[in-house]
């Protein structure tokens, strides 16, 4: 057993549960003064959370996000795709403010592009395309850390399969060169839907 | 002015404020035996506090709403749009539970189907298609109220365009008879993404 395996998540779930806890009780005792953003100020201890295991661990409750935007890509990844962003990426995109804040993560969760046979029988045309399996890369991260990934922007890369395995860190190197062509928006292709 | 107009809206979010004040208390006080949902329960006042109000006004923060799904509709439709549910929605999703309780509440929200000339250009292939400007009826909910949409299957249907103005009443109808196709998944098309 490793070090990692050998983690002892009891313990570490009773800390967050306290943590949490304690977090809420300040957050209720600000409320006098800044009341409306409750929801934001749980989202975004989750944010803080997941920051430092990332890479080697997907981050915690990604697919609570908010979503960013959408996109289909055709070509050999023939996918449809959900962008979310944790709270950090959320609030830059909302103020348009460049560059990402650090901390930020941006999430690309992908599915096979597949027609719904179910939809098109009801419309009695074809017309709708849906997610379907889970592609071998199924979720990307960009995580917004300048000194660590000083060397590609300040932004971290990573991917995991449908089944969580991380990819490997030489995979790092294909997404910078693409990404570098957009340095006027922080590196970041996807803009966010109107 | 008329009673619309003339509503006073300070008053309103003050007590709006209050009563979120409350309800956080409240959750504060359940935090003992119930702890780590948090995020949950701020979100939640937001769900509630959007129902009754519904149809005549969109519900308040369905952008912060999570990830359902993600779909494109080819045809006169031609457009690329999420799919996204307040907590209600998310819940019963997750657990796979059928009929969604009542306020359950989900927003599509559509955009013109467009090639991403800047994505193409840079991967060198014509590939990407992001979302486009807004579309006609850019926002849509079904909200689940058993008694008051009995006559079509539980669920009221609206539609608001980009500057937020509601449909008329008269196309709720145009909804229910492709929606009843699939009565045995509660009448709704949508499957949460895998």
């Amino acid at each position: 057993m490793n070090a990692v395996e050998g983690f002892n998540h009891s313990v570490f779930k009773r800390d967050m549960i306290m943590k949490r806890i304690t977090l809420l009780l300040v957050g209720v005792a600000t409320l006098a003064g800044v009341v409306a953003l409750t929801a934001t100020t749980s989202r975004h201890v989750t944010a803080q959370e997941a920051t430092p295991i990332f890479v080697t661990e997907i981050p915690a409750r990604y697919r609570d996000w908010r979503f960013i935007s959408v996109a289909h890509e055709e070509g050999e990844l023939n996918d449809i795709r959900t962008i979310l962003g944790n709270d950090k990426a959320i609030n830059a995109y909302r103020a348009g403010k460049l560059p990402f804040p650090e901390g930020t993560i941006i999430a690309r969760i992908a599915w096979r592009y597949v027609p719904s046979e179910e939809n098109n029988k009801i419309f009695g045309r074809e017309q709708s395309f849906v997610p379907g399996e889970q592609p071998p890369w199924y979720l990307q991260f960009m995580v917004k850390d300048s000194k660590k990934y000083a060397a590609t922007g300040g932004w971290g890369y990573a991917q995991f399969d449908k089944d969580g395995k991380p990819g490997p860190e030489s995979d790092m190197k294909k997404c910078f060169p693409c990404h570098q062509a957009i340095k006027d928006r922080d590196f970041v292709f996807t803009r966010y839907a109107p």
